[in-house]
């Protein structure tokens, strides 16, 4: 015979993503160094302890906000993805492009936040996660004759790396300075493939 | 009348460069948090007062060697860029394309090195150095109108950064697989811009 648990007030991924919530609402507002553990908890309406009971430290927060970044930003491209011609690789490079230029748009403070220099990371294995899509769309591309480059994972770099930059430092504010990144990347992109850009794109 | 000065034993600028050729050396071998100042010092046969005369911390040596390795990345593919002619904007496309990841690969541990978290640097500044003379070669060859592109600024970016992504994420080892990206990135981005490779280019 077994005794029947007392239920817990909430299902543990609940209070995990609630602490979640507070730490990056906390961290955004006033900054990683000036939030401590304490307010983090006193927002989520939890004690310390159980805050210890799912991170280690406000460092292992941090991370999990980022690996949660990353499967943010992973899960929205492929989303994009999903609406765009199975069977048409400029298409879904151009798709490709537009989503991850407008998934860093949307998320810039929250990038810049998990992305600082308060944790070490596992630099590959991320940039594997969310290059991944990108480098499956050249494969694909490459083996349907659409193009021929003689490095997939390089031109992959290159088009990742080169995004990445251009969102980093252009230094962009108004929307339609968003919206012609977006298309000039990807007239760029196409082009350094040596496809051809349907008329009209979008 | 006035008395004559005792000659200093090294001019300034041969004591500075000692001090920095000292640094650079044992950093490299056993690590930056692993060197005090004092060996830096015993290296380079001077005294620790000496040192603070030209450097205020350790930090500020290696933000001068930080310096030093910009500036010489920078007259490196200046001097190659002098050996191209000088109204061929695909040619000296590719010549910056060589040079840059011929002066990577060179250079891969001091890069690592002066580009380390030890310290903070003018990241704008810096890069601006370095990408000043791709976004010459665009422009002019733009003017030239030998490929018309939407934004110089972008295409620079673009360029740089897939470039300098390559070398940092490739994994390259051997030297056919450098000369090979230097071949391939040429042709990714002669045909980004829409301009054509003369056959054979170098």
């Amino acid at each position: 015979m077994t005794a029947a648990k007392t239920p817990r007030t909430q299902p543990s991924e609940v209070r995990r993503r609630d602490l979640l919530e507070a730490a990056a609402a906390l961290f955004l507002q006033q900054g990683f160094d000036a939030t401590p553990v304490d307010e983090i908890v006193l927002r989520a309406g939890m004690s310390k302890g159980l805050f210890y009971h799912y991170f280690s430290s406000k460092q292992e927060i941090l991370a999990a906000l980022r690996e949660q970044f990353i499967q943010q930003f992973h899960d929205r491209v492929q989303g994009a993805l999903e609406q765009a011609p199975e069977d048409d690789w400029v298409q879904r490079l151009t798709c490709w492009i537009r989503a991850s230029v407008q998934g860093y748009r949307d998320t810039l403070d929250m990038h810049d936040l998990v992305f600082s220099d308060h944790i070490r990371s596992n630099y590959q294995g991320e940039r594997n996660v969310v290059t991944e899509p990108l480098h499956r769309i050249l494969s694909e591309g490459q083996n349907a004759g659409v193009w021929s480059v003689a490095d997939v994972d390089l031109t992959a770099w290159v088009i990742y790396q080169g995004m990445h930059g251009a969102v980093d430092n252009m230094g962009l504010e108004t929307a339609e300075q968003w919206a012609a990144l977006e298309d000039n990347l990807v007239t760029l992109f196409v082009s350094m493939l040596g496809a051809k850009l349907p008329h009209p794109y979008k």
